[in-house]
């Protein structure tokens, strides 16, 4: 089974409206297959949200599907909070690999800034644990600025290593014109700006994001309808945590990760060694770190020197976020999932301009929701 | 594949949480195996929910699954409006189908009443069209007396008919000790209680609920492990259509049904005539006359006839409703899908008590979104 075809809005404050942004990435998909794509060949169309826009929108599948010129066919959303088209992807790949479908969506669209900094922190907010955090007062960078320094205290991590991630994601999104942070940033930079939640700078935080993302996938037989490069998934694993950092076994790593990755990798008969490309899950600097780690690139407690030392960067041993992460390129919640898949897809054909890892054969998504509750990681191959 | 357990929680206001509520059935399930069944051996979860309760707990899958004795496994939340645990279920059935996992989990929970009338009206509304029918004043039983009146109209369909629905549904509920609404009522009774939208009264519409349910599939060769009585999956067929009333070719069917069905029935290799015993998405009485139209058990028009002839009666030609349906054993959205694959369950299974379609081979469930923008139909046989 393969990804044919991949549409990727700009991301950013956008004034647009999620029919609006669905739709254009859906019809970036067409265009994006080598040989064309006709919208009745899609059979079915899993699409990732959280919500956003204070949900104002309900029956949301339906409605994107029917605007986007995929009317009838069945549709459904999948919420599995900032995983949630990490999910839809998998549903997706699930379906094709089952024969009920040979032509498949997935994809993700998200709102966010349609909404005050008050119903902001409420929506976020609900996709950690509610009942002894969000309503103690803990909200998403008070969460991971805890394992930050949790890790800082049994692995002796620095600012400066969580700073690098910020200053190599931003390299990485100031080539990519989808990106809603095109701009570079120093260590002074990072270390300087207004504090967050300590250690966290706003350089540390990704951003509030509008945007969608949606990719086709399609079986061995359907996918040389589309084009004579298809990029083949090879491995598909999910898995869940508890919600609340304090029943979890450790706050330095996400055990979801580590388990939806041994599934992938499983699958793929592959492990961390053999990616050469990987979009992972970066809403802070230090869920990068714990990334690397879990996925295998580098072992526990070493993740901040390795990025440090820049074995994460494109020419590096692992190209990690080339396309600026959710940390530069932006997180529209529900998008986030496919719109990784959006940038393996052409760095493993070798069109992601400007940003290309050289050569890669195989690329790496990893989307985390909540605090790591759930994790979704897929491995690809050209 | 095959249905091997299924758990439903009492329906109605139960001042409970959606914790609570989804653990119980998920343990009913657990108990409900003839084998028993280990958690452990439960691969993947798939969970519908509207987000009633204000959605106040996110990352509700992880959240529900862990609470469940059921930690760390791959699961997701569905939200397709009223059809949630309808394409809960045909995720899972397609992921057991690709052989992904061999024991899947579909469930579904909804908790309505915390929330003040005012909020309902407005999840609720959601689930319909937003721009031309929410925003205008048209909630949902607006919309369902809207396509009442047109099949009246179109086709002489009475008041009486309608009322038949529930007088039925009633009877049936009032056999079943999980039903929101356990007592008869007359067509005179429905007649006369008090008006909610022209032409239907309190008793055409269906309940506000709470309620959770939860059914585990497995493959054919892990089914034997729990049962020797399993109720096999035939067919799964789903759809959508505009949201918008207006966007519809007719106001007196609902096109997904059709497709949904026919896509069932193909893969069953079945017709509507070879049912004997359905739950179908009654949220008001015309609902119900359209799926029996829709579904093709009589010619378009005659559903309100049919009806009121008692073909859809416990001995009828095809038991509509044996559970008392939404109308009568209450509508907790997210639940209702896999509330109607614990009924078919047990009907096939002959364990339906004090409601049983005796002798039934095949079953269907019907579960619909919103207005009919989003179905899911499956077909089971014993």
């Amino acid at each position: 089974m393969a990804v044919v075809a991949a549409g990727h809005t700009q991301f950013g404050p956008l004034r647009r409206t999620a029919k609006d942004l669905f739709t254009e990435a859906f019809l970036q998909c067409l265009d994006s297959a080598d040989r064309g794509l006709d919208p009745a060949r899609v059979g079915e169309a899993w699409i990732g949200s959280l919500g956003f826009g204070g949900w104002q929108l309900g029956n949301l599948a339906a409605l994107l599907t029917a605007h986007a010129r995929l009317p009838f066919i069945p549709a459904q959303r999948v919420e599995n909070a900032c995983a949630s088209s990490g999910f839809a992807f998998r549903d997706a790949y699930l379906a094709v690999k089952a024969g009920a479908v040979d032509v498949a969506v997935a994809g993700g669209v998200e709102v966010m800034n349609d909404l005050t900094a008050v119903r902001q922190r409420y929506w976020l907010g609900v996709s950690g644990d509610t009942e002894w955090e969000r309503l103690a007062g803990l909200t998403f960078p008070g969460v991971y600025a805890l394992m930050a320094r949790r890790h800082m205290t049994e692995f002796g991590t620095t600012r400066e290593d969580l700073a690098a991630v910020a200053v190599k994601n931003h390299q990485n999104g100031a080539r990519n014109p989808k990106a809603q942070f095109r701009k570079e940033v120093t260590a002074e930079e990072v270390l300087r700006s207004a504090s967050v939640a300590d250690p966290f700078t706003v350089y540390d935080c990704c951003g509030v994001t509008d945007g969608a993302t949606c990719v086709v996938l399609a079986s061995a037989a359907a996918a040389k309808e589309f084009t004579d490069t298809p990029v083949w998934v090879a491995g598909s694993g999910a898995a869940t945590d508890h919600l609340a950092l304090h029943d979890r076994e450790s706050l330095t790593e996400l055990a979801a990760t580590r388990r939806a990755a041994a599934g992938a990798f499983r699958q793929a008969g592959l492990s961390g060694r053999d990616v050469d490309v990987a979009e992972v899950h970066d809403c802070f600097t230090i869920a990068e770190i714990l990334a690397v780690e879990d996925l295998g690139w580098c072992a526990k407690g070493e993740g901040g020197k390795f990025t440090a030392s820049g074995a994460t960067g494109l020419d590096g041993e692992v190209a990690v976020n080339a396309s600026g992460g959710l940390k530069a390129k932006g997180h529209p919640l529900g998008a986030t999932g496919t719109g990784q898949v959006y940038e393996i897809f052409h760095q493993l054909r070798g069109t992601a301009e400007g940003r290309l890892r050289a050569g890669a054969e195989i690329g790496l998504t990893h989307n985390v929701g909540g605090s790591g509750a759930t994790c979704a990681v897929h491995v690809f191959s050209r």
